[in-house]
Order: C-alpha cells, then structure tokens, then sequence
C-alpha cells in the first residue's frame, strides 16, 4: 500500500492544513513568497501534519482548532530544511534547487528565521502554555542538533551513541512533539499524549535511520540529490559508523572530504554496500519500530492507532 | 547625567538579569558557549531588559518572574545582531569581531537560531499565553524588517514611509514589546501595558534615528567600527534620504557601493554634514521623543516613570 492511501480518510483535512500552509507562508514579499511557495511546491510526506492530525483523533478531534498546530509543525521542519542546506551548501532538494542555491545564503537565513516565527505565532492560537513550551523546548533540541551537526562534520572518531543523539534532536523529537501537541490540542488526556510522544519518538529515530541508509542504497531518481550526498557534506550517519568497522571501508570513508569526485564516491558507496553496514542500520531500525509498535499497543484501538502502525511501519520499511 | 547612573536602583536586579542571560547562553557547546559570551562581553547597553525592569514596577514588581522576560528580550536583540552581521557582511561590532567574521556565516547562523530558541524556551516559564502571543508576533515583525533590510539595500529610491516601516520592525516593535512584557509579567493593568507599549514604541523610533545619525556624526572610537559603516552595506538611513534632497550629495551617495573605499567615503559623509540632513534627522527623532513624553504623563507617576522620562530624553539625544 502507498504510504497516502493510508491515509486518505484524511484528504479533506489534508487539503485544509496545505491551504493554511501556503497562506501563512505567503507574505508582503513578493521573493519570501516565492522561496516559500518553492519550497512547499516541492512537496514532501508532509509526515507530521499527518502525525499531528491522527494523534488529534485520540481527544475531541476539531480541525479548525488542530491545522494551526499541523501547519506550525511543518513549518518548523522546513524552516530546518532551509537553514540545513545552508550549513550543507546543498544545491539540490527533492531534485529542486535549494533556496540557497536559487537566491543566496543570506535570504535561505531569514527565509528560514520567518517561517520559524511564522510557526511560533501559529502556535499561540491554541491558548495553551504548556503546548508553547513543549514547542520552545523542541526548537532549541532542534538548534541543539543542528549544531551537533555542524561539530561533527567530517570527524569520523565519533561514535554510535552521538550519531543516535544527534538525530534525536534533529529529527525524532520533532515528531515526537507532533504526536505529543496533536493530542494536546485536541485535549486527549495527558497519559495519552506522553504515551503519543514517546511513539513519535520511536517512529522518528526508525525514520531518520531509514533515511541515512537511502542515501546509499537509492538512486539518484529516488533521492532528487546523487546518492551519498550526506557523506560527501560530512555527515557521518549510521551506515557509515557500521561500513567503519570494515578497515578497507575504513580506510576510504575517513578520506572523504568535499572535493571528493563522483567517481570516487561511487566507488566508496559500493565498499559500503559489501559490507554488512546496511543490514544492521536496517536491524537498529527496525528496533526502534518494534518499541513504537509496543507502545501504540498500549493505546486505545481505533482507526487512527492502526494508520500510526501503518504509517510506522511502511517508514521503517520505505525505499524513498 | 551618565546612562547607567540613571536607574542605579535597578543594579542589583540587573546583575541577576546579567547573571541569568549567561547561564541561558551558556551550553553543552564550548564553541556556542564562547560566541555567546564573546557577544555579551562586548557589553551593549541592556536598554531591553531595563525597559521591561522599569516597565514592572507599574505592576506587582518580583524580580525573580520578570527577569526570565528581560533575559528574553535581549537574547532576541542579540540573535537578531548575529544574523544581521551576516547579512551585512560585518568585521567589527562594538569594537570586537562579529561571530560570522570570529566563526563563520553558518555557525553565526545556528548561534543566532539557538539564541532565539533559548529565549522562547524562556518566555514559556510564564504561563500567560497572551504574553508568548505579543513575543512571537514581536519576532515575526523583526524578521520581516530584517528581509526588508535586504531588499531594500542600495536602493536609494525609496522613500521617508519605507524607511520608518523598516526601523518601526527592526527596532521599535521590540523595545515596545520589552514595555508592554514587563509590565504584563508584574500583572499590570492591560491599560497600563498598551500605554507602556506605545511609548516604547516612539522611544524605539527616536532611539534608531539618533543611532542612523551616529553612524555618521560619531567617531570610529565611538562607535566601534568605522563612520559611514551602514551607508557602505546599503542601508538607506533617515541622514541619507534627507542628503539626497540635494543634488551634489545625491549623485555621491547614489555612486556608493561595497567596495567605496574608506577615503571616498570620507568625503562622502563630509558631504551629508554639510547638508541640513543631521539637522532634519535630529528634529524627525524629537519629534517621536516628545510623543513618547505625552505618553509616559497619562501613567502613574512613580519614580519607573521619572526614570523612562530620563532614559527616553538621554536615548534621544545621545552622541554615542
């Protein structure tokens, strides 16, 4: 099943957080505008509005009230796409220019500092400070982690542990927070919405693995960037970590640095690949996707909770 | 009278606003730490936070609550310095290297995110939604002035009303926003929060136009980088407008571009003086003083509104 037929009987609501999505990015400036509407036209899973929307379905669902905390999410995520690509000096993203490569550095800074405060104003529509903190918390570990990022670049001494807090903060805490404020908004009980966060949580760490390993097994087509672009920038991401306990695969990955030439790095993709570094990336994954299935079991059963298994479960398992 | 001597009464209180803003910046990163306090170190007038000190005392005044609000205000005023650096491609500020030239651009860009963050994080601590509304809604202003500020450089066709709407967002919606937070922080009348807000807003607005005019009347000494700095990096500040009303230091200006060189702009600036530019910049940020006068006699009259009345007149006339 593709992953958006899962979730159809969402559409109608779908549609309405694009709308408020594609209003709230457009702006008195006509180039703030465009960037944003650049980068929206460029698609996406749009994963954690959808998050924010199901976990809504566990209190009393309104979606008047909940697209304001979709949209916020989603904005957050790109306004970290767009100061990420900056820090990576990517020129291509979902086989689109970056908004730094089409405009400059300079614009993709406050491009990405609008739509985070763009986010934040979203936010306190729902009249509830606990939901605000919650949100403030999540964009300083996601600060954190982006950080983390730019320290790490290129240091091939690091371990697992730093790499698995690393996209914790980047990644699996902002879908955490997705789960965790849907449920907030939507007033479900608090046990609920700790238990959504910490389901979030899981599915995010399964997500973000899944992710680093498609950077050396997808193709170009698949991944709109050639393949190991995360490496090439510095990224040094659990595929890598595991290729490294191979000393030839070793010997080639602690070389890479950014003039590193597409030939080369084909070459150094395929050493990874005969390695077993990608069957145990898969196997971390899919650890984490069984605790957050051991969590859902421990929620009330309905629709929703099995489109999060669904949803879950084709993450963990995607090859795009 | 001294700057500083004027609200003596508050020192205690600011050391511990002093005291909590380095424990905020403070962080697991050595590098981050070291920018932060690079930043604060460069010292800088904590005009924001004694604005949301003064501007408590209108209510039920406890340190211990106001200051997570004073500590946010100017962490905002200091991330937002980070990022305008880069975009102005700044060397120096107050003396001292910037963090884009010390660092990078991209990792001024993270410091600057996670000061932002830090200081949401911080607001939240107040549980009054109303209050996180007016801060989030205050950044999207600033955002939008500093986007303004990019598009707006070097062109030296706009007008007297694009010059305020971008100071109103750059500057002056913050200092009101330090106003109304401080007094909403003590629980002050709403009454009483929008009148403070209102004066912080003509203060702000005087309080930039003397620091557009010192960019041309103070000494490098004084101002910590050389004289003529803004018009170098394009900004089109209120003594430009009023010189270019005269033909000869029209075509100059008009001429001037990133790489004038220091002599050219010399006699560039001498030129502006010998205009009635300083004059006319002088008389526009008196004219927003006395505003912010007539402002502060509707308030209760105590020794905070003595000490607005000072601080307001010393901003507006200050040589540095």
């Amino acid at each position: 099943m593709k992953l958006k037929a899962m979730y159809s009987f969402l559409n109608a609501d779908l549609r309405a957080v694009e709308k408020e999505l594609e209003e709230t990015v457009r702006s008195d400036y006509a180039q703030l505008s465009e960037a944003a509407l650049h980068l929206l036209q460029a698609g996406g899973k749009r994963i954690r509005p959808v998050f924010v929307l199901l976990a809504a379905k566990f209190g009393t669902y309104d979606i008047e009230r909940v697209k304001h905390v979709a949209v916020a999410l989603e904005l957050i995520h790109m306004a970290s796409l767009v100061h990420d690509d900056v820090i990576d000096d990517a020129e291509l993203r979902r086989g689109r220019q970056t908004i730094k490569a089409k405009w400059s550095n300079r614009f993709a800074m406050y491009a990405g500092d609008y739509m985070f405060a763009r986010s934040l104003e979203l936010m306190t529509r729902l009249e509830n400070p606990r939901a605000h903190r919650i949100l403030a918390n999540t964009i300083v570990e996601v600060c954190r982690g982006e950080i983390e990022q730019i320290k790490d670049k290129y240091r091939f001494d690091q371990n697992l542990r730093c790499y698995l807090r690393r996209i914790k903060r980047k990644t699996a805490l902002l879908i955490a927070a997705s789960c965790q404020l849907g449920a907030i908004a939507a007033n479900a009980a608090k046990e609920v919405a700790d238990r959504l966060n910490l389901f979030g949580y899981y599915v995010g760490m399964s997500f973000q693995i899944t992710d680093d390993i498609l950077d050396f097994t997808g193709t170009e087509a698949q991944l709109g960037k050639p393949a190991g672009s995360d490496l090439l920038q510095g990224n040094v991401t659990l595929p890598v970590l595991f290729a490294m306990e191979d000393e030839r695969a070793r010997e080639r990955i602690t070389a890479v640095h950014p003039k590193t030439t597409p030939d080369e790095m084909k070459e150094i993709i395929a050493l990874i690949k005969q390695t077993d570094a990608i069957e145990k990336s898969y196997a971390l994954s899919d650890r984490y996707l069984q605790k957050a299935f051991r969590v859902l079991e421990t929620l009330p059963k309905n629709k929703a909770r099995s489109t999060l298994y669904d949803i879950a479960k084709y993450i963990g398992k995607r090859d795009s």
